[in-house]
């Protein structure tokens, strides 16, 4: 009909067909497991196509991808991806941490590369589906849990650089363990003024593929020099913006005796981590339903923050707490950072964490893990 | 033995397996060919692991790759490529256009994302023999080649973000038409002040994939205000850097009367450009082998540029030409360039290419065709 408005199918899961795997697999002892490595049976694909919208989902076997050499994420990157957790608990509960966050996220970076978007709900719904199918999967020891990796990737097979006419999302699911083996580990820092993670104007804010590769050399050169990751700098401030692929989180002591924890405000060179948010929402829930271990006078503030100010909080011993903040670690303490040719140390307390993290860390495991009753952890099976 | 150095094997022409496609396909007539749609007969193919190097190569059919979930290209945008063209005269002789260049730069690019390095002259001797296979593919019409992209890709099977333990080198090929048909047509550049495409201490200089689908969506939001690609600038001054994905030059006449070809020099934000180096080469070298049509009183400038002096140029006259230069349109003029809301002209010659670019345009064609005998014209087959 002339100037009939057509809408191009969303991703539908009644439209799921589930090909169970023949020949399913032993999920490895839980002492062996190393992050990404190891796969469940099954994985779900939806393919896209701009003529046809999402075609049905499928869950079958986890396989390899048959992909044209021309196709376009081989070639420009057409590509970004998720990192959620799903938890088992010993009552058999499954739960997924805050999902719709990454589902808002994947589909605002889909957005600024021209990838196609779809509903939150309906990914959430298969996604749990598939959690369902290799439950068996998740480990149950305490700090373990089923790493889920949505991915989405630009398909079309001609070398134009263009919108992609075709696309494919999958999700793939890996057991893994503890961050922490044996105590928290505080890692050491180099304050990079070589190389940038982004830019104003640039991509920085979205979770693409883009993002880390290039960030691979840096961290090698950082290691060079005896430091576990980059602290990114930005501008001739040397702005603190992440760190590694974490984000970022100092503790102050302001002159007028408060405690202050500071991260760099969302804005185009900082990712808008899901981690970031839980520990911000639970330190300023603090001031209405105080959380034990934190401090009475303590405010919150996403504020840009620079190294000169860092150094001189050190010298004025004022700086309490370094740490970053994401999804594998969920916080990772630092105790030291090299800064044009010097190390400053930052106290970590005697467990390897400050007292600010700590707390972060016991009430976002606690919510992940169901100990605290929260609306962050979304039940997949009761 | 202990101590001794073991150096892992690198890409070995000799050791090439050819495997000939039993089903070759027919070229499409050269007038509906599209820019990266066919593909030849076959493609070359080359392994890499760290434990074991560069595997035999082999020429194959052009056939699917079958890539797992996991493979880090897919995740983390661990892919470079390049582009170059093949050029058949009407004697059947077969040329590449300045393949050493590609190499040297396809090997830096490998380096920033710490994929494996290769011998450039074995990869130029491996996509001969593929040209040369192929050759019937290459169209012989004047303007027409066959368009080579090499491509490297990460395809290690684990989530980690690190070096990626093994890769793949495909080199695939597709026949091309002139990117002028029926006579130049210049384009409108937005300036754009929203997005940036690199910036100091990050990724622009290298032939990243990561550097190609950030591009799409402003590209788009300047075609939806009537211009065809985007001038990038970078920093409060407004320097110029780049034209979508070409190198950028200008043409002012100098308050002294000289003509000045100027170009941003090469630093983070460039990329060193096969196209632009050309015409620096040639632009050089008039001053002791006139080119006719160039200036006597004309000079070569890689200096940094601004809008304010673009703007002021064109104000007062001075501003003669602005071009694109890369592999696909050899060189692009610019008719006019919008700037904060107003339009600045551009003058283009009543043929649609100023003086300036046209002699660059016939020089370089020339050398690509064998018109020009010059040592860029590798010789694949005489």
């Amino acid at each position: 009909m002339t100037g009939e408005i057509t809408t191009l199918p969303d991703i539908d899961p009644l439209l799921l067909r589930i090909l169970p795997n023949p020949r399913p697999g032993t999920p490895p002892p839980s002492s062996k497991l190393v992050f990404g490595k190891t796969f469940t049976d099954h994985m779900l694909t939806v393919r896209w196509t701009s003529a046809g919208g999402w075609e049905a989902p499928v869950i079958g076997p986890y396989a390899p991808l048959s992909l044209e050499p021309s196709a376009v994420v081989l070639h420009y990157a057409n590509a970004l991806f998720e990192g959620l957790k799903a938890y088992r608990s010993n009552t058999g509960r499954i739960t997924l941490f805050r999902p719709d966050m990454n589902m808002s996220r994947m589909n605002r970076t889909a957005e600024r590369i021209a990838l196609p978007t779809f509903s939150g709900p309906a990914l959430i719904e298969l996604i749990s589906e598939l959690v369902r199918l290799d439950a068996s999967w998740i480990p149950q020891e305490p700090g373990h849990s089923l790493y889920v990796r949505p991915t989405l990737i630009g398909t079309q097979n001609a070398l134009g650089v263009g919108p992609s006419t075709s696309a494919l999302l999958f999700v793939i699911c890996s057991p893994v363990g503890p961050y922490y083996k044996g105590g928290f580990k505080p890692i050491a820092l180099l304050a990079t003024t070589k190389h940038v993670r982004a830019a104003p104007g640039g991509i920085g804010s979205y979770k693409l593929a883009a993002n880390y590769a290039p960030g691979i050399i840096p961290q090698l050169e950082a290691a060079m020099e005896g430091y576990a990751q980059n602290l990114w700098l930005w501008g001739p401030e040397h702005f603190l913006t992440e760190v590694g692929t974490m984000n970022l989180f100092v503790v102050l002591r302001r002159e007028d005796g408060a405690t202050e924890l500071v991260t760099p405000p969302l804005n185009d060179i900082i990712l808008p981590g899901v981690t970031r948010d839980s520990v911000l929402s639970l330190a300023r829930s603090h001031s209405s339903t105080p959380l034990p271990g934190l401090p009475e006078n303590f405010i919150v503030s996403e504020r840009a923050i620079t190294m000169p100010e860092l150094v001189s909080a050190s010298k004025a011993g004022r700086l309490l707490e370094v740490f970053g903040a994401g999804t594998a670690a969920i916080v990772c303490p630092v105790d030291r950072i090299g800064y044009l040719g010097e190390d400053i140390i930052v106290p970590t307390g005697e467990r390897g964490m400050g007292p600010v993290s700590e707390v972060m860390y016991r009430e976002i495991v606690g919510r992940q893990t169901g100990v605290i009753p929260s609306d962050w952890a979304w039940v997949v099976k009761e």
